[in-house]
């Protein structure tokens, strides 16, 4: 069997990330991964040596120039993370050096990978799934407890074995269905239509749940977006330092400091909240902040979450209010009110807010009430359904969640037609236009276009 | 023999750059390394396996709940870079896993290790001497092909043997010297002291052959700092984003544009040079600006090499050269002018500046004259000596310039000690003394301080 051409060559690549650091390793895969080493490893000879050995030596140009001392992993495919031949060098963590080996090996006929490319060659030699694949991305990229356990369901097979178990009851229906059309013209109906639809629903039934469990897999995988809005000087990056525990925003006593939108992340109990701190809210002659403003109020319209900030001390609950409606018209937005400077208000300020509903009362730069304001954060991000994964498969990708929809579609064809007595050939073709989309998710469809889509969002060496 | 506290823990840190990558490679040393492995692996029984062999596996808590798919490297003592057992987990590239594995090694007993911990046990061990170690921390940082040789020179122990011969030596005379004292009462001098004095003259040249290394050791570490500067306007940034073929510095038509020092660094045939562009020099009401025209003058003072830029369309030869003596009085630091954009400038003005010395007339914003600005740079760093690398040993690390320095006074006063005809213990007194100065550089003779000091120059991981 001829080897497709993205096959036959070997690629390389640094597979960890650049900078200064104790290692880098960089990582070859493909038939001269062995030989190409050999040529610049001074040691043993490594195509003589055992898939999973280690074996230190230096990597050396011809004229004797030593480019470092390194440690060399092999493994041999199809016992490697590409099925291919692999050798992973370890040298120490210079760019400089890095850069002299890349060179050195692409002088030699390696080709530098491309990103996503030693993830794609896995897939494309069968060592997993498309959704699998796609999870290695999601897992590196994840950074709070839910994120990382959903992606690493879905790379070690959970959400594939979901969806063949989809695809097998779908298979089953149309196995019947190809065997009526088989006997159609002796015009017998085979397949019981009532327990067909009642098949299909149920089948329809978990797809419709993977594509509800889509919406709380975004808030998973991105965090839900909390912005903190509200007047000039209410004290916004001071509530945004105290909740992060540590100094992201600059914080002055100057009135319209923060013109950026600073977004930093904090994990509460596994939820990640991606919190954005968003200009003060004014009217402003200053070019910049006023583009800043404008950038507010888009913001405050993506949130899953708004923080409105005011100070106690100066607000009344009539002003709060009309603040909020104006920003977020009718509450379309859930918002939680948090009065800030609770230390220094009087009596009566704090009397006026305390039964205010959604309204917690803080001093941000004493870090007082932060524990309530925490714990209503979470309480709603739970409302959202975070509560409730558990074992269940979440959909986290939006091209997933693409094709469930169109296997969707094509369900409610496919019913309709069995309702209205279409023709088999006609269910049987809607039928085909489920499967193909489940198809889609793990790869068993698939073109060019779409797997160079989905790798490029790789990093470089993976 | 007991182990000393420092060596009988075992230790982790990650050993790749921070960040989202391929890869990340978690590194543990000391007695328990394997046996902590084994409490989170799940694959094959890490202690049963040979050294130098790759294990694939997962890691996981003991409710099962999963941290990621890994490889592991084993590497038995001493056949390790700190020559205790060691493992190298390599996880998915995510700093979410790399520190939930951290934090359960950590768990168990593992202790997350200080900067450049592994390379100190290394050198605790007797891996390396002491030179050779802080070879490692240069070659991570190394980013010209100089730099990186003299490193890995100094790495595989080229300076080590050099300093090993002259004491040697020294050693040598120190026995004669000591042969005499033992029959000092005798009133015999065994020892040839016209012939002792040869031999001392000899290594102390050798002494300060290293010495004078130094200087351009400090050149190819750190590069030439070259400081561009010059009238507002004159085409500063613009001079600095062609030598860099990038866009580094804002370019602005607005005079005053460049606040701040910019720094940045380009490699001409190995040679690094760090172009520093400066605030444009003027009287200026301007606070921020003003700020940065004076750290200009104190720049200007730290500079191998300044490149005075003037624009020739609006200068002359008497102005250019009163701003040069004003910069630069008695023209203490080596200068080159360089005459700006020359593809507009009249016959006249050209023809003005054309037999100036060390002046270049360039286009800095077509590119013309640069390639001839350059070979001024080179010839300026080969002027200090950059020539003249070839296989000597250069001294690069300030500490060993310190400690060659007091070996050199210590020969001086052995020299002294001699012609003056002092009695022998004196001159053995001193001559232990060049002894111990030497030995400080390579760790034979070495305190906690001191180690501590070296090693936290470190990166964590190393």
């Amino acid at each position: 069997m001829l080897l497709p051409p993205a096959l036959s060559d070997t690629i390389i690549a640094l597979s960890t990330p650049p900078g200064a650091g104790a290692i880098a390793v960089i990582r070859l895969s493909g038939p001269a991964a062995f030989s190409l080493t050999d040529g610049l490893f001074r040691g043993k000879t490594l195509a003589d040596q055992p898939s999973h050995t280690l074996h230190y030596g230096t990597l050396r140009e011809s004229d004797g120039r030593i480019f470092d001392e390194v440690v060399v992993s092999l493994f041999r495919g199809p016992n490697s993370y590409t099925r291919e031949d692999v050798v992973e060098i370890s040298c120490h963590g210079s760019d400089y050096i890095v850069q002299q080996v890349l060179a050195a090996f692409t002088r030699r006929g390696a080709r530098l990978a491309e990103a996503g490319e030693f993830t794609k060659r896995a897939f494309l030699n069968g060592a997993f799934d498309l959704a699998q694949a796609e999870a290695v991305a999601d897992l590196i990229a994840a950074d709070s407890a839910l994120s990382h356990q959903v992606a690493m369901q879905q790379m070690r097979g959970g959400f594939s074995r979901e969806l063949r178990d989809l695809r097998a009851r779908l298979v089953q229906f149309a196995a019947l269905l190809e065997l009526e059309l088989d006997f159609g013209e002796e015009d017998v109906e085979f397949a019981d239509r009532t327990g067909l639809v009642a098949l299909l629903e149920e089948v329809q039934a978990l797809v419709r749940r993977l594509l509800r469990s889509f919406e709380l897999g975004n808030v998973i995988k991105n965090g839900v977006i909390t912005v903190i809005a509200g007047r000039p000087n209410a004290g916004k990056s001071t509530l945004l330092n105290a909740l992060l525990n540590e100094e992201r925003a600059i914080v002055s006593a100057v009135a319209g400091t923060t013109r950026d939108l600073i977004e930093d992340e904090v994990s509460i109990e596994g939820i990640r909240f991606r919190f954005v701190d968003t200009a003060g809210l004014r009217e402003t002659t200053d070019e910049v902040e006023s583009i800043g403003v404008e950038r507010t109020r888009q913001r405050v319209k993506q949130a899953a979450l708004l923080l409105y900030l005011f100070d106690l001390t100066t607000s009344t609950p009539t002003e709060v209010k009309a603040e909020i409606e104006a920003l977020n018209p009718g509450g379309q937005i859930p918002m939680l009110a948090v009065g800030n400077k609770r230390d220094v208000a009087s009596e009566a300020q704090l009397h006026a807010f305390s039964h205010q509903p959604n309204t917690v009362l803080i001093a941000a730069n004493k870090g007082e009430g932060l524990d309530e304001l925490r714990a209503d954060l979470l309480a709603h991000a739970r409302g959202t359904g975070l509560d409730q994964t558990g074992a269940s498969t979440i959909v986290t990708n939006l091209r997933h969640a693409r094709s469930l929809e169109k296997t969707n579609a094509a369900l409610d064809a496919v019913l309709v037609g069995l309702a209205t007595g279409a023709g088999t050939e006609l269910v049987a073709a809607d039928l085909r236009q489920a499967l193909a989309a489940l198809g889609e998710i793990t790869g068993e469809i698939s073109s060019d276009d779409l797997l160079t889509s989905i790798f490029t969002q790789f990093c470089i060496g993976k």
